[in-house]
């Protein structure tokens, strides 16, 4: 027998959970959309050479690539195969490698500056470990065709926003530059040519610590008096060289928001070119959100360089800490099925039910109606099990009388009501009145 | 440089298309919800044996699958490598067959009778055609655990409101059984091995025609005779056996709800064990929905048969309708970007920009300032881009007035006003007053 849990790393959701989801993707959605933002959604797949080359020393060999089909595939396999030729499409691995492509195929169609946010899953194979799935969210807001750093600004001030309406009151925003990190690598003599590794090695100061940075900088040749020039910048600001950009970012934010000018933040992916960011919270290893400026992308997909800024909030860490802390409002934390569940007592007062039924949901309740006939017990057992606070009960007597027997299932209470005023008291309940 | 296009058979959704889908996927949560149906979502990919055997014919063939990684595919690969073990994973092609999974994976938390909604892509390598993509949502109801009828009349009565409230007013239930299926096989004189046979052929009826049907019928090995009985009750419900359950489900359902009784309907899917029903449109070839009962799929992923009831809503096809009817809400179809741009005159003021955006958010406008400091006819000529209905212009002027200048772009009417006032009168003009 076919083994039934979910793939590898990735998670089916039940309803409470998609419900937890539902309610941050909500409020992320609202904020943006008040900045102005436009939603896009692009395929789960792209042509593979679409990702090809975009995503860095780590990316390419996370993604998850699609096997060709039919005789494409017959071509490819038999005596000769080789694992390269299989694949001709892949996972998408960001959304932002799919915005630039975007944004490239319709510049025509597209404003001068477009604004888009994008709430879609992304997949990386990478090993499952606890919060790192193989299928997760990612909720990217992207200002596209201009270097201003009011991009920046307005970026940074929206994610703001959404840490708090969410509830959170300890994120910290640390901010650093590409072009900082460049000039880091210079005055502490590194090569250019090692300049990549150099900023590969600081990316994993969190995970590795100093001292594995300091190592991983020196295997991978870069002098120890050089390695450690570049890391007594990263960790002190003041002896960093200093970022014009940053200080006017740092200048035009509201005084609410923490920032913290970072030299030893690095960021993983090597399309960015000017600022990047991250946003982190003390309980946390890892970051809530991340992004940065990234000026050259879009030109590797058309004639056009197009200038680009983005920040992109993890969801599924953002759900995590949620839940530690229950952040989540009670009607999201203790959300039900329905208001209300109308029982069948016999197979000839089912149509009765189906009618009240149909009657509460015009009046706006959310109505679960039992599926079969069966005793008034296992009804009510239901009922408990999916925790609808009222029972309508509709046997031969209620309906002779033109009533409902509405149970309250939390007070115990029980009363004889009109259809509209039984809708009116789970209404009212429903409001907390 | 690589193409900019999406993958075959896939499309990007722009803004103003992210719009209208959210809009109809909207009212079907909404109408799910308001039945007691709660919202499940799978993950994009299953173990490839999850979804082997599942869906007759035709799917496994247009299954999207995952190439191993890592050293699991370099097992696979090199002298004599065989299409058949270089996948683990594929893409969902349903959402019945992942439902069924995790109604087996998680029995003992899910409630007694399970009634979830699931509104989520799947991926077929079709050939891509009209209104035949490769990447296409589908939007689930179905309900676990009862064989009483009653899910089946809940289940089309939820889908009727979702066409309702969407303004169809020309859909058709077309209703028919698997039983009643092999019955009519039966009477045809067509043998038990033959009958997925016939069922298959039948399912071609709108695409191949009568004629066509018959041919293929007699192809598959069914002698002419027995393939003319058998197409003469497909087109004849009084001719065709009766179905009792069918009868009860027509009797039950309100009389609002158009149905028809078709013999001849059949469904590709081979899981189906009871009622089927497709939803059809006069000026659409092919359904808007389809379903029906299947009470033994879950049993091949668990020890218990749980009996199960369903109906899926095809989301690109109803978009499609929709938009040649031109059946969406201004509001929608006119969509903005914002509800106005704050310019930004000089460097100097774009501290004042910044507050002025920000406090017309507090107030509930969703606004959209313009990326940097720039000529007014420029910002203009944007504005009128993105088609925002105002403009709030701060100058240096307005700064030291304490006003805004508020351009309405529709009228071309400007006032100074304070930025509450401001505010007032852009959401006035948004609700239509």
């Amino acid at each position: 027998m076919a083994s039934t849990n979910p793939a590898r790393g990735t998670r089916d959701f039940l309803p409470a959970d998609v419900r937890k989801r539902e309610y941050v993707i909500g409020i992320i959605k609202e904020v943006y959309e008040s900045y102005g933002f436009e939603p896009l959604e692009t395929p789960a797949f792209e042509n593979l050479e679409t990702l090809t080359g975009k995503y860095g020393e780590e990316g390419g060999q996370l993604m998850f690539k699609i096997l060709k089909r039919g005789e494409k595939l017959r071509q490819e396999t038999g005596s000769s195969a080789q694992a390269s030729g299989l694949a001709d499409l892949a996972l998408r691995y960001d959304l932002t490698v799919p915005l630039a492509r975007v944004v490239a195929n319709h510049r025509n169609e597209l404003p001068k500056f477009f604004k888009r946010y994008q709430i879609q899953p992304v997949w990386r194979a990478d090993r499952p470990a606890r919060g790192r799935y193989r299928e997760f969210y990612q909720c990217d807001v992207d200002a596209i065709g201009s270097t201003s750093e009011l991009v920046e600004v307005e970026l940074i001030s929206a994610a703001a926003k959404i840490f708090d309406r969410l509830g959170f009151s300890d994120y910290v925003f640390r901010l650093n530059d590409r072009r900082r990190l460049s000039e880091m690598v210079l005055a502490a003599g590194i090569g250019p040519t090692l300049e990549t590794d150099a900023m590969v090695a600081l990316d994993k100061l969190d995970k590795i610590g100093k001292d594995g940075v300091l190592n991983e900088l020196i295997e991978r040749g870069i002098s120890p008096d050089a390695a450690k020039r570049f890391l007594a910048f990263a960790s002190d600001s003041e002896a960093a060289p200093q970022s014009d950009s940053l200080a006017k970012i740092v200048d035009l934010l509201s005084m609410d928001i923490a920032v913290k000018d970072d030299p030893s933040l690095a960021r993983g992916l090597s399309y960015y070119t000017g600022m990047i960011v991250e946003v982190n919270v003390p309980d946390l290893p890892g970051s809530l959100a991340g992004g940065g400026r990234y000026d050259e992308l879009i030109g590797m997909f058309g004639k056009e360089q197009i200038p680009a800024c983005g920040i992109s909030l993890g969801l599924e860490r953002i759900l995590v800490v949620m839940d530690e802390r229950g952040m989540f409002p009670p009607e999201i934390a203790d959300s039900t099925a329905a208001d209300v569940l109308v029982t069948i007592l016999s197979e000839e007062t089912a149509p009765e039910s189906l009618k009240l039924a149909a009657e509460l949901r015009e009046r706006g309740i959310r109505v679960s109606l039992y599926p079969e006939a069966d005793k008034l017990g296992k009804q009510m057992k239901y009922a408990d099990a999916i925790r609808v606070p009222f029972v309508c009960v509709l046997g031969e007597n209620e309906i002779a009388e033109g009533k409902v027997t509405l149970k309250n299932m939390r007070t115990g209470e029980q009363t004889q009501a009109s259809t509209p005023d039984a809708a009116a008291s789970i209404r009212d309940a429903n409001k907390g009145v």
